[in-house]
């Protein structure tokens, strides 16, 4: 990182603002009026994307970005089903982490304002903590809260997830068969992420717990072409890496299905 | 509640619709567009609150409102403090959120939209569930994702919480010591609620655990008076019902409180 990172916080205020934005589920309707206000008057917008690809935060504010803008795109040098566990992964991303946040401190150095871009809830699950671990300690940065994928999935599903005093388990489906159904059988309410492959899995874990009747699949949830079903009706076709399960907690809530 | 819930589906067309808006936690500009879309386009505006209280939701969208909308209380009979657990209990909120369906149901079966105010996101440990599940099989209904209050507070303190496969758990600080301990040595991240009086017991679970180095305490995290501060430099003193916990997952992330 360059030596204008660890200048004393006094010279924070001739600098350019770093701004991690939630962008939300999907839906541009689902930007919070601060998340619009910072996408407008940014110098800079930068985002992540895959190569090729032109990010799917970028694409819900295609029509918040003032044209001028300068855009950056910061482009992942691996793939979201890489072996995390692995070295060379592990060093690839760092890397782009660090070598990203190089680039966004030079337009913070010339003063300018950076908004990155993050899909759903920026500290939640998103890349845009990487840069903001590296940069908040010298520059002045705000984030901006956003809707996550998970609230997005509910609420498009109608689904009341928990109430009173539930517990809530926040699992990725990448955690062994015995682990899942444990943690399932400990919690009220659950959000299982990182379904794809999965899901076989995540199945027998939920009928263990005896959770699989109350259970919904969410398919690209809060986009244009996303649908929920209760999970035990899925066929078993391969699921998108992106998928969901909610398990919602409350155990006085109704049973069946006749809110869905 | 009244015979129109029971009416087929086709009809549901020349009846008003029942919206569940979530006005995020606090800050005005962290309302979605569709949120306050919903507030300035609804016929009526209905929220909780206390007695003798506007309510926080109301008071979050009060730059919103249209003049001539017509605005419905629902002013709850008894207190968040109340034993939960208790019948008298149970049975006077079951009351109350029939009572308020049915009134609600009155401007529905009259063709007008209703916004309910749901402080945070709706489905998520927000009373408008009870009115979402006595009202939407019989009427179109439509749920706004909010931001919650855990979002508002994380991204405030700009607190990095969980990453990739990182477990996480939100509990209520209303549980046993030793149930919270089990929890929380079993999890990455963790959000803990309704802190209060439990905040004694809650700090002894995180230091059993080896969280308590990293928590960080929130209190009124998203309001103009709000703060955070290192949960192990708390001075003990008496703990707002409503404050947060927050135990950043990702074991890999730098430790000590540069960011904060």
């Amino acid at each position: 990182m360059s030596a204008a990172l660890f200048e004393p916080d006094a010279q924070k205020v001739l600098k350019g603002k770093l701004i991690g934005v939630g962008t939300g589920p999907g839906d541009p309707e689902l930007l919070t009026l601060k998340a619009v206000r910072a996408i407008e008057t940014a110098d800079v917008v930068a985002f992540f994307c895959k190569k090729g690809s032109k990010g799917n935060g970028r694409g819900i504010v295609d029509g918040f970005i003032r044209s001028g803008t300068l855009e950056m795109p910061l482009v992942y040098p691996v793939t979201v089903e890489s072996d995390k566990n692995g070295d060379d992964y592990r060093s690839a991303i760092a890397g782009f982490f660090d070598q990203s946040a190089r680039d966004i401190a030079v337009h913070l150095d010339a003063g300018r304002n950076v908004a990155v871009l993050s899909e759903g809830d920026p500290l939640f699950y998103g890349s845009y903590m990487h840069l903001h671990l590296r940069l908040a300690p010298s520059y002045p940065a705000e984030v901006v809260a956003g809707i996550t994928a998970m609230s997005g999935c509910w609420s498009m599903a109608g689904l009341p997830l928990v109430q009173g005093d539930d517990i809530l388990s926040v699992l990725p489906g990448t955690l062994g068969e015995d682990s899942l159904t444990d943690r399932l059988s400990g919690t009220d309410g659950a959000v299982i992420m990182k379904v794809g492959r999965n899901l076989p899995k995540i199945r027998r874990a939920l009928e263990k717990t005896g959770k699989l009747e109350s259970a919904l699949y969410v398919e690209r949830g809060t986009m244009a072409n996303g649908h929920a079903m209760r999970l035990v009706e899925h066929d078993g076709s391969p699921a998108p890496y992106f998928s969901l399960v909610l398990v919602p907690g409350w155990k006085d809530r109704p049973v069946g299905g006749e809110t869905l």
